[in-house]
């Protein structure tokens, strides 16, 4: 039997790059059109050094696929897949042009009018950790942002079971390829090296998303305060999250490790730990690693979770989402272990 | 007149080079004397070449001087310490041992019996712009940990002007200096580059001492969470403090940033800005950051200091510390710019 | 049919750890014993968090193998070797202990006596680019050092074609990773970041390697000057190889570069590129890349190689011969491409 | 007296504001004017907050100044230069403008024809250690670039006293910050870190400027190979060169350090160390470490250098030749030491 035919658009960012690394292994599925549009009839080789085993032509416009994976800006990426989900063609998105429900919420947080507001309902958050089910039968999925990854398996556990307040705070530190390939100043060598900064302090994008999901794990009205911080490195995120524990629950330390633990026990791509992780055991892999601590003394529970922002965070859970909605096993080209040291 | 004779007791870590530095350009003092066991007997410039325009050679015992600043490590800078205080000399602490006022604080964060706990009541609190008064009287001065001295003199306006409530978040990203020099696996160079790391999750050393000076602050009962994380770089810390905002306080955006200007205004190493700060931007100074924001969704006050860790955080606060405690300008010896990129 | 059993001696180093990650992924062999002398008895998940998938024990006697990989220091290695290659066991050495044919040099250059030199002459110098017939028979194989795999790679084509005289500059720029886990000061974080420096000035231990695999080529007698050098980076060697062009080479651009695209046509790990390589370009992969340039002003040719130290210069090419060893396809489970940024 | 008034020439890059930092803080001159085009009309400490105490605003055109300092681009330079000298204005070039004897090399290496190749030969090359004496009654210095002078620094020595043959091989590892402030992608964070690559490998600028000062030593036909490299720290250039030793010099290792250590001995920014030097001994400071070794094996004296490339490559540099011109002190302004680690 042939192979699933799968496109990627906009392959000349970290995410499109990063997806065109994993998919030219993927066992089940070929690569069999990508696109740039600066970068159309140049070489992949030529363009990007490290995948010149990969003998493809960036293209101007997607050939004929089966599946097709958005790796544009936001906005750009609405216009692009709507036509293409008209046309019958499963797509996954890594923009945060379908992950929000409420179409009102584009010109407050991205400043453009949703073109397609209908086609919110009927996208799934690819988180496959909450959203497996729908997932798999999805035609348009939309893949959750790098922090609202990191930050909703970290809290997911504890909110289901309904062992902490609803008012949490999302401290996360992330690695500069997280911020494109697209030249800036902040991501200027000299300027992001030896240097920690926060940004985004009056709200991050990713802020709304959070909410939504946080949301709809319980239908409570939800406070979350979330700052994020470029940390120099090229890779990663890690995420401190702090919520107020529920009475009674503050003395079980281990019943909450338990709680995680059984909550994730059937994952493949989260593992709760039990010493502080460190983003470095996630590099080049889909993992994401949780810990949860209960501290007794301000009655706070702290869940600190790593991910490699371009592979759990973007390309990596764009995978996932292909093989659960291709119905290929969950795992599949997405095997490799982390790279260390 | 012949100039003040100091000494650095320990002057092989990092931030007593930090301080050899300095002080060898203070124009008011003469660095006399300089000690380190394991180093003794060797030229300083030996064992740190950045030094060598320094003619000193490392001795085991501390020459005679009119003020010592000790670089010694916990318990063993208490022993050499309070035989100097004893005979008079003027002695600045950059340790832990004389921070806590509270003697049965030592043995259950730093492992040991504490050998002269009348002097904790004696020792200041090395915080000039809050204990300036009392270090000018001072003969034994505790210089504040890295951490303490950020999270503080981020928090205090707020605390002191009574708009926050007691329940305070510190969620703080430290480069790699502030682990010393000692040699050890999270602190080796393939281990923490490209590394984002939580460590002490059940209690950092410095959590007591933040508690002890937010308390006195207002004499109410605190609660404190503080996690310290480890981030690919030599020098700065950055702490992000959340807290949430007393009611009436929340949509007065303009007017809690007009109170973080009024406290420090005459504060000549404090400086509140109005982007949100970097280490970079403090790098080899003596300079705080302080970055008050409201966040006005979730309530919450969030306020992000910057220091050097080395200097400010220890080697420059001790000499602004050792000014006040002599009579000499503040900024003398200080004045140098952060060297940036 | 059951899979070959492979097992690695010292899997604790980083050389062990990434043998360990590319052979629990190996499709032909299974990676059935592991050792490590100061971690037996502990879960290779417990020493090395990323590895948590492979569900091994750290013992301190290697079980029953078909072949087995050394990753234990020199010296050390060879006590381990020698019985095993007397059992009648494939062996794979990463060490330096079977690299020179001349036992006299051990004594000079790494402190001690050789105990089995008539294994010397037995052992083959695994750079399969250049002794790939003889890798194929051997039972005893000496892993190239990280630095002479990317000089000689680098070299291998001018030499062996004749077009340059025997006087050989090689300046190498390793990453950090390559000075091992062991900790010391050059490589504590502090140390070793923001920093390049020149090391073993007087004489690498690599040095002796590069000259007698340089003389086997053609049999005369060499001049080779070598200075490595530690930049702040984890893995990678970049190499720049000077040496004078001959008479009548001088305006041949283009036929040098064809030289060298011949010679390396049919290697898979090996690629002759046409613009400047990066370390970043083979990070975590088994490719050497390679850039020949004619330097017309000084008439010399320039040749920059570029790999990953810890597979090609490691790991990767252990493996790559052990493929050749056992008749397996010799890119098998090693397929990765790169990862980047 | 009042203050000799000093104004920078384009401020915003990386240059300009390290010679704003180091002029703010020198006793003898008063920075009184600062430009940047694109800047003009903002407050220094608005574009660059970690100089918020220099209270000055950049403003299009120079003022009234004694000495302007030019941190302009090339070409762009020379226009802005050029007037100045002839309303006799002393100027301190460091771009490339004023630095070649030969006017024709202009058009060859960047691109233009020089405006004024009169001014080229009143033009001195402003390395004090070979210049010095020029530089007093100059009224047109050029700074050289940051290379040749860790290139020449190291090479002098051993050309003028006639040990080593006119072939030099000069391979040279740079920060990034030496490759300014302008976005590019090779500057791009992700792009930069974990990396190293070589650049300009068909011909490097700054090559006929080593070749003019290497030829006017000795007035013989030299032959240089320079090889630039991309590590990835900010700051610090290691140049390591190798040249052939002449017949009789070889054995002699002491009397080669000892000529080192003559030739400098009484410059106050060159130390001829006796441990190889590292980059970071020089953070932020003037000073040039120089080790010369003789490699007996092949023949060849190797020398390091480091310097720290925005201080004594650039900014610290032109300060230097500004006291030497003013007839200050040589090391006015310029004693801080290096920042470390």
């Amino acid at each position: 039997m042939s192979k699933l035919k799968v496109g990627i658009v906009n392959v000349t960012g970290y995410a499109g790059v990063e997806l065109a690394r994993l998919l030219s292994r993927h066992p089940q599925v070929k690569l069999s059109s990508i696109t740039g549009r600066s970068a159309a009839g140049q070489k992949l080789a030529d363009v990007f050094p490290h995948l010149a085993e990969i003998d493809m032509t960036i293209s101007a416009e997607l050939g004929e696929v089966d599946l097709a994976v958005s790796a544009m800006p936001h906005k750009s990426s609405a216009e692009v897949i709507v036509p293409l989900v008209e046309r019958g063609v499963k797509v996954i998105d890594m923009s945060a042009d379908f992950r929000l429900k409420d179409g009102e919420e584009y010109p407050k947080w991205y400043d453009f009018a949703h073109p397609a507001p209908k086609l919110l309902r009927q996208a799934v958050y690819g988180l496959p950790e909450i959203h497996r089910v729908e997932i798999a039968k999805a035609n348009l999925v939309a893949i959750p942002g790098c922090y609202p990854t990191g930050a909703l398996l970290a809290l997911a556990p504890a909110v289901k079971e309904g062992i902490i307040h609803t008012d949490i705070i999302v401290d996360s530190k992330s690695g500069v390829s997280g911020a494109g390939r697209t030249l800036s100043l902040p991501t200027h060598y000299t300027e992001a090296v030896d240097n920690v900064r926060a940004y985004s302090v009056h709200g991050h994008r990713h802020l709304p998303e959070i909410v939504q999901e946080r949301q709809a794990m319980t239908n409570a009205s939800v406070s979350v305060t979330f700052l994020p911080h470029l940390v120099p490195m090229s890779r990663g995120i890690l995420s401190s999250c702090y919520a107020t524990l529920k009475q009674g629950v503050l003395g079980k330390k281990a019943e909450v490790v338990e709680l995680y633990r059984n909550y994730y026990k059937a994952e493949p791509f989260v593992r709760v730990v039990d010493k502080p992780p460190e983003t470095k055991q996630t590099w080049g892999s889909n993992l994401c690693l949780v810990y949860p601590v209960v501290d007794a003394r301000s009655g706070k529970l702290i869940v600190i979770s790593c991910i490699d922002n371009l592979v759990k965070g973007a390309a990596g859970q764009a995978i996932q989402n292909m093989n659960i909605m291709l119905g290929f096993s969950e795992t599949e080209g997405l095997e490799a272990l982390p790279v260390y040291p």
